[in-house]
């Protein structure tokens, strides 16, 4: 069938972009997956103005890539974290692939800035097609992230 | 070293995400990978305005994802016709990653639109992650789409 004359009302893609199509969005949740959940942290860490990350924060949260909790520190209101879903920890493999992109392609080799690692052998890790079902996968929950040459502090 | 401390000014990530984070983007994208090339078809398969997709595929042109170059068929002026970069094909498995995660979250089984296979084999081929020089990869010039379940023509 040529692609041009392929509906694409049910394209997984589209629904998808409709998503994580947005800058914030995806710098959100590079810090999500890096152990990020507190509204403040987010907004500091990102620089990012506070009605943006509201905006963001709670339209991700209404699509289910992210959970409301509160927590609540001594003598203080409590306030909201925000954890990733299994959906949200489901769009890892996306924002792998675009580090991968921009390490390979926009930052130079002794300024990137973390590394996948297999947590038991150290042995690096990346993305790539493999037939369903093959046995050489490493799983998610074996991973480490290591600093790169150019992991610096702020 | 704690990930609120590290200076995300060389992150990959975010240099992508400035790139693609962008639904329209992502939607020339995928058309492209799947051999669309001319502006008229982008504009007529996308439904996009020809304003917008002039904007994404000139700033994607300025990336270095796409080339741009002239086709003229008979009797016409020329007319431009952008074909993926190495840098742009780069980002296959972003496309990838997008539409796995959207066929899992988003779209009903019977509806998915595409699937890859081995094109030797026609077994099923999905991102994951390996250990790097592991030889169970599946190069993408072995890979063929295949209509899945919820292809339909317009």
């Amino acid at each position: 069938m040529d692609w041009l004359e392929v509906d694409t009302t049910n394209c997984s893609v589209a629904a998808a972009s409709a998503i994580v199509g947005d800058r914030w969005s995806l710098l959100i949740l590079r810090d999500a997956m890096n152990g990020v959940r507190r509204f403040d942290q987010f907004r500091q860490h990102l620089g990012i103005s506070r009605t943006v990350l509201a905006d963001r924060l709670d339209r991700m949260t209404e699509l289910g890539i992210f959970e409301r909790s509160e927590y609540r520190e001594t003598g203080q209101r409590p306030r909201p974290e925000y954890r990733l879903t299994r959906k949200g920890w489901g769009l890892q493999k996306v924002l792998i692939a675009l580090r991968e992109w921009g390490d390979e392609f926009e930052t130079p080799e002794d300024e990137r800035l973390v590394e996948l690692r297999d947590r038991s052998t150290g042995e690096p890790v990346e993305l790539a097609l493999v037939r369903r079902g093959d046995h050489h996968v490493v799983d998610p929950r074996d991973l480490v992230t290591v600093p790169g040459p150019g992991a610096a502090r702020r």
